[in-house]
C-alpha cells in the first residue's frame, strides 16, 4: 500500500547477487533516507522469501522483507551478479519483475541486472547499459535495446540502467539527486567521502 | 595456524560497522582471492561471536568466523562506522586489536577504523588518516599521530589507514597491487568496472 508520507526504495537480493552491486547503492540510499527522513523515502532490501542470501563472493546478507510482505515500491533496484543467469529462464522471477514494472514508477538496475530486465521484456526499444562483460548477452536477449557500452548509467525516465558493479554507486547518487536534489546528493557524496582515486 | 600455502585476509565486522567500509574492500579482495586462488590468499569476514551483525545503516551481514575460530591472519582490515565509538573504551576489543598487531603482518583500517587503532596504541608516531569527520577525534586520541587529512590512504609498511567509507575500495585495490602485483589489481579494477564518475 503506497501512502503519501512514505515512499519505499527496494533493493532486490537473490542468491549469487554481486555484493557491491547491492551494498554500494544501499550505502548511498540508506544513508540518505535515514539521515533525511523528511525527504519521505525509506530504503530496504527485499528477497523472495525474506531471508538471508549468500552473495556471489560468499558474503551472507539479510533481506529486510520478503517480496510478498514488502511495501509497494516507488523505486526498485535490481542488482546483477552471476545469480542473474538462472533468472533469465526463471519465469516466476521474470513475471514478478513484469508485475513490478506495472506498479513501480522507477525501475533501476546495476550491472547484469539489466539482463533480467531484458529477459522480462522491459528493455524493448529502450536505451540501456550493463557490465562491459555482459554487453553481447544483452544484445542477444533483446536486439531492439539501444545499448550504450560507454555510459556509466542511463536515465531513460522510468528506467535507469548502470554499467558494472561499482557503477551502482554513481547511479544511486544520481537517484538521490533526481529524487531529492543535487545538494542532497552532494551531502551524501561528502558523507561517503566519495572522491575516488583508483591507485592502479 | 599459519601455513605456507594459504594466507588469510580478515575483515572485522561489529555492530554498527559502516556497510560500504566493509563490503567495498570485501568485493575487491574476495573477487581477487576467489578468482586467483593460486595467488595464495583467502578473504573472510570475522566477528567476535561469528554471527550476524546489524550494520550502521541497518543491513544484516554474516561473519564467516568468530574471532576465536578464525585462522591466523596475514592481513587484518578494520572498517569504521558509528560502532567504533563504543570500541574506543572497550578494553576487551582494544586488547584483541593489540594482540592481532603482535601477530598480523599487515594491519589496515578504513574510515573511523583508524580511531580504534589509535585507541589501541597502534598509531603512536605513525602517519595515518581517517574519515574527514573524524580527523579531530583522531588527533585527540593520539596527539603523536602524524595525520594527513588529504590522503586517500596511507601505506606505512605494516600499517595502512584510509580516508572515509568509499576510500576502502581504493585502499583494497592498493592491497591487491602490493600483495599480487599491479597487473592483478588492474584486473580486479576492470572486473568491478571501477571507472568512477560521480554525477554530483
Amino acid at each position: 500500500m503506497r501512502t503519501k508520507d512514505k515512499r519505499y526504495i527496494g533493493i532486490v537480493l537473490f542468491p549469487d547477487v554481486e555484493e557491491l552491486d547491492a551494498v554500494g547503492p544501499y550505502e548511498v540510499l540508506a544513508y540518505w533516507t535515514r539521515t533525511f527522513p523528511s525527504d519521505g523515502y525509506s530504503t530496504l532490501c527485499i528477497s523472495r522469501n525474506g531471508g538471508m542470501v549468500t552473495c556471489a563472493k560468499g558474503l551472507g546478507i539479510h533481506a529486510h522483507s520478503s517480496f510478498d510482505q514488502a511495501p509497494a515500491l516507488d523505486v526498485l533496484l535490481h542488482p546483477g551478479g552471476v545469480g542473474t543467469r538462472p533468472m533469465l529462464k526463471n519465469e516466476e522471477h521474470l513475471e514478478w519483475v513484469r508485475e513490478q514494472r506495472t506498479a513501480v514508477p522507477l525501475m533501476t538496475s546495476v550491472c547484469s541486472g539489466s539482463l533480467v530486465f531484458a529477459a522480462a521484456g522491459l528493455l524493448r526499444n529502450r536505451p540501456a547499459t550493463t557490465h562491459w562483460g555482459a554487453l553481447s548477452e544483452l544484445a542477444k536477449l533483446d536486439p531492439t535495446t539501444l545499448i550504450d557500452p560507454d555510459a556509466r548509467f542511463i536515465d531513460d525516465g522510468d528506467l535507469v540502467t548502470s554499467a558494472g558493479v561499482s557503477a551502482g554507486i554513481d547511479m544511486a547518487l544520481h537517484l538521490v539527486s533526481r529524487l531529492a536534489g543535487v545538494e542532497r546528493a552532494r551531502e551524501v557524496r561528502r558523507y561517503i567521502q566519495y572522491d575516488p582515486a583508483p591507485p592502479v
